[in-house]
């Protein structure tokens, strides 16, 4: 066979055009440039970037105006960012091979069963930034509902775990929790570390921000304090205190997930097999050893029947025990909301008050927060079985573990306090009677509606939990934004039969 | 509950920025403009953007630099010419109103089957522009596989009827024809128009543009016609000729399936439920009463079993039965490519050459042609059972055929001549010995890195079908190409073990 050499491409020179796509690469060329010419680019044309030994891979938009001057080409803000490039250094942009690892995302949409080295293969090429939406949307929903075997949910969080970095804490037990969400509010991770930390646990923290949900863990702790920690500074945290809550993306921590999750959020969705994979792989990529997982079971809870929570525990367990983890899964009620505040800024409030002793702190999140801590603490054989509450309590009560966490947050580069929404207002009971339910689905979207988790101060508050009598007149709760529009936009689902608290 | 009023939002003035962003809306908005401020937007946020009663959806992208100044926005190419916009018109922006039909989507996604209804609403949201490409590829993949039941593909092929316009020719018989792919170069259906149109029948075909193959019909006819016809004029030239050979897209049946279409191209994946409602979907909204279904079995078509065949024959006919249409199914032989070229120029030459009766046609291309008009004429009960291959023969060589092709492009806006590439590789056998297989995938896959079916001249001239006696040195096939990089491109994946063609 003949064989034709590859052409040196010309050089483009960089401009900045100060456009911000937030994670997507976008690559602005003139449509006159000789590489769209002699490479038949044009828009949406996946492209590879290359400067100074990085590459990128970018969807190109083609320019038909004089923002760009012969010979120059632009990227988005993102792009500059991830491929360390300047304004007037010059780029080299090629063809994108073709992405191997697709053929095993088509097998799998096709009802294939997918091997560890195809796992390997997609989650490598998506850390590694090679997938268009499209691409990772079509993953992730192939790989959702029960459409992975345990062999696969095994071999996709391997591969997660190979992805990224993986600490090494030299130590006997190093301990984790996570929980699988679903219940606006439950925000329990800043206290339970503090009072496990307090017991002289090692306990390394790395949080997601939200997926579908007001508020992550991560979102919640950055109102403290920083939490986007670099690999060194979490590393001396941890050595210093025994523990930290840091986001876990920033750490390089299963790469792949964060972007995973990133196409999730849009979706609104959260398979079963990718949250195993999610959760156990930051573990195991954290350096854990002992692993508590919370699953709050309720009517409009992530997890809805004690059947679903049980499979889903022996998963968990399955899963942990083929990666090298102790797993303990505790079930637990997720009927309402716990605590009051619903977003970052509200529940870090929460989480400060039950630190803090505050009389008038939550005291379901404080309740919670103690039961999480006693079972790492048994988990751990810090405490013996059935010593693990006294001890928590004791550790919390005394200000041990506030005072553990004031010296986490300082560590991490200082404490702030939680700040206040511009726009507040407060919906109000119609009728005399008692509350009997309340749906944590409409409570978070309304929470979401508002601008959680993106604005930091947005939110609910809830002050009439399951059972309090009121009266005509009397706050529900109250919904807080920062722009009117968000608020109105709230108020606007709210108002089209989407009350969410039922009074009999 | 209290209720606050929606404000008016400000209007923003027009700047065009010359970004062509191919198929997708994007909206272009300074930081620091008082909608991103007031409303929270941020990149990617989606917004309604209403211009003069018209409205679109577009993805936002933030800028911060100076190409914006104040008071002002830019929307990509695409974005002015679906809004209707002129640079200097003011346009409005507003929050997305949440897109119910996509709770019908998540349904899917974990594995629930949908009702005709929510086909409805989400073919509709589709056809509006209001999915986002994420979401079309989750409903996409969810709807892949055998992930829909026969009923829910009946459903999704009347949702798609209704989401467009439906012609009506007021004839009792009116014809279609429709290959299920999969078989590079199998360009029959100019021919067979030609040919059933001469016989008196109303045959006015609408093509899709290709999916995953190198070429579609409407690709094919385009290099010879205008096929980008208004309704009025696809009305007129069947009035006049009793056929055409019009892009479907541009006609409005079944818009929501062009949008599908663009996506399942990138994901390279046809699954066969949506397959089958996008044929049908599309025959139906033309007004077609019977319709033959030509699928080609072979190892590398698309569809690779008789079982396989059989299948989606019942499938094809039960379907149409639902929607009122009269289908005949044929399987041929898909073992190897049909006529020489393969991409849209080479393609249409192949098909000028039979139908012309040039001495140096393909032959296959011209016994397959005569073969689907036969079953036209037969199902359509022009000819009597049996008759069908002597009445086509007689059409096609008396030179009546190719005069019915001439008046029908006339019709439709000129015929041109088919051009050539500006680059070409020949491909020689290093043995001697018989040509005894042909990957149809792999001669596809290097038609398409040549530039098919964007450069229209790209693609593969297949010079020694099976059987065919070659020496060392002899041409096995050609490659075309309009840039240097494509044709690069190409022979890199021959290259690295993808030879398609099999010599013993």
């Amino acid at each position: 066979m003949e064989i034709m050499q590859t052409q040196k491409l010309e050089l483009l020179k960089l401009k900045r055009l100060g456009i911000d796509t937030y994670h997507e690469n976008i690559l602005f060329l003139r449509a006159d440039c000789s590489v769209c010419v002699s490479e038949g680019f044009t828009a949406l044309t996946r492209v590879l970037v290359q400067f100074n030994g990085k590459q990128i891979v970018a969807t190109l938009n083609v320019v038909y105006a004089e923002i760009l001057g012969a010979g120059e080409a632009a990227l988005s803000e993102i792009g500059f960012l991830r491929l360390g490039a300047q304004p007037g250094d010059c780029i080299e942009i090629n063809h994108l091979p073709p992405i191997d690892s697709l053929k095993d995302v088509r097998a799998k949409i096709y009802g294939n069963a997918l091997s560890e080295k195809a796992f390997q293969a997609i989650i490598k090429d998506i850390a590694s930034g090679y997938y268009a939406g499209v691409e990772l949307s079509a993953f992730i929903t192939a790989c959702s509902g029960n459409n992975l075997t345990l062999a696969e949910i095994i071999g996709l969080t391997k591969a997660m775990i190979e992805s990224g970095t993986r600490l090494n804490w030299n130590r006997e037990i190093v301990v984790d929790k996570h929980c699988v969400g679903g219940l606006p509010g439950n925000r329990t991770t800043p206290i339970v570390v503090a009072i496990v930390t307090a017991a002289g646990l090692t306990f390394p923290k790395t949080s997601s921000r939200a997926i579908t949900s007001p508020a992550g863990t991560a979102d919640t702790m950055e109102v403290i304090t920083p939490v986007d920690l670099s690999l060194e500074t979490m590393q001396s945290v941890v050595e210093k205190e025994g523990g930290c809550i840091a986001w876990g993306g920033s750490v390089n921590l299963s790469p792949a997930d964060d972007v995973l999750i990133s196409v999730e959020r849009t979706l609104d969705i959260d398979s079963e097999g990718q949250m195993i994979a999610s959760v156990l792989s930051k573990k195991a990529a954290a350096g854990s050893t002992h692993v508590v997982i919370d699953i709050p079971v309720g009517p409009t809870a992530k997890v809805r029947s004690m059947e679903e929570a049980n499979l889903l525990e022996e998963k968990f367990i399955a899963v942990g025990k083929a990666i090298g983890l102790l797993i303990d899964v505790m079930i637990t009620d997720g009927s309402q909301p716990i605590g009051r505040g619903i977003g970052p800024a509200l529940e870090a409030k929460d989480c400060l008050a039950v630190l803090k002793n505050d009389k008038e702190a939550p005291l379901d999140l404080r309740l919670k927060s103690l039961q999480v801590a006693a079972r790492i603490l048994e988990l751990a054989e810090t405490a013996e079985k059935g010593k693990g509450l006294a001890m928590a309590m004791n550790l919390l009560d005394s200000g041990a573990a506030y005072k553990k966490f004031e010296r986490i947050c300082m560590a991490q580069g200082g404490l702030k306090i939680p700040g206040h929404a511009a726009q507040m207002t407060t919906i109000k009971s119609e009728v005399d009677g008692t509350v009997i339910d309340i749906d944590n689905r409409k409570i978070a979207k309304i929470a979401k509606l508002a601008g959680a988790p993106s604005s930091v101060n947005a939110g609910v508050v809830l002050l009439t939990p399951i059972g309090t009598k009121v009266s005509v007149g009397d706050v529900l709760f109250e919904i807080y934004a920062e722009a009117k529009g968000e608020l109105t936009y709230a108020l606007n689902y709210l108002n089209t039969g989407n009350q969410p608290i039922s009074i009999v």
